[in-house]
C-alpha cells in the first residue's frame, strides 16, 4: 500500500506568494519580503529549471506537461521533480487532468519580480 | 608580505555579462543563456545579498560601500564577500576610492533580467 502512495505537495495560491515588492531601486527590502523573494529566485538559479520555466511560458497555451518536454538533457523524474520545485516556490500553478499535471506560470508572482528588478520604475 | 596581499578578483565589465535574453514568454531559452540567467538568479537567491543590492540601489546617489551599511545583521566582512558574491554575478560594479570599495547596480544587467520576466512583453 505505502509503496503506491502519492505524496501530494500543498499547492499555494499565487496569492499567498505574492505580491511584494516596491522596484528594488525605491526602498530597502525588509527582512521578511527579502525572504520571500529569495525563494523564487533559488527556483530560478538553476539552469535546467530555467529552461523548463521558460518552455512552460512560451508553450502553446501557456500551459504544459511533463509530457510535452523532452528535450533538456534530464529524465522525465527530474523534470517532474524540477517544476514541483518552481510550483512550490510560486512561480507556477498547477493543474490535474486525467494522467497528466499540467503547469501554467503565475503570471503576478512573475510580474512582481520583474517590477521589482525594474529600474526604470 | 603574504598577510597583507590583497586577493583582486576580476571585474567583469557590464557589457560582457548582458544583453540577454528575450522575454520568457516569447521563446525557449537555450542552454548558454540559461546558464549566463542562472548564474545571476543565484546571485539573488539569498535574503542578505537580496537586501544589500537593494540597500546599494536604493543608496543616495546610486552606489554605497561596506562603510555605509550597518544594519543587515551580520559582519562586515560577510558584507564585503556579498558584495563581491553579487559583483561576480556582473550585478554590480565597483570602484575603489581611497580606503573602501564603492559598489553601483549595473543597471543594463538588471534591466535583462526585469525584461526577461516581463510577460506583457
Amino acid at each position: 500500500m505505502s509503496k503506491s502512495q502519492v505524496v501530494e505537495l500543498p499547492v499555494l495560491p499565487a496569492e499567498s506568494v505574492v505580491p511584494c515588492c516596491p522596484p528594488i531601486t525605491s526602498a530597502k527590502l525588509s527582512q521578511a519580503d527579502a525572504e520571500k523573494m529569495a525563494v523564487m529566485f533559488k527556483a530560478l538559479s538553476d539552469p535546467v529549471r530555467l529552461r523548463l520555466f521558460s518552455k512552460v511560458a512560451s508553450h502553446e497555451g501557456g500551459e504544459a506537461c511533463v509530457c510535452d518536454i523532452q528535450d533538456v538533457g534530464v529524465s522525465q523524474p527530474t523534470v517532474s521533480h524540477h517544476l514541483k520545485k518552481l510550483r512550490e516556490a510560486g512561480l507556477l500553478t498547477s493543474e490535474r487532468r486525467g494522467t497528466w499535471v499540467y503547469y501554467q506560470v503565475a503570471p503576478s508572482v512573475v510580474a512582481a519580480m520583474s517590477a521589482m528588478l525594474d529600474l526604470r520604475s
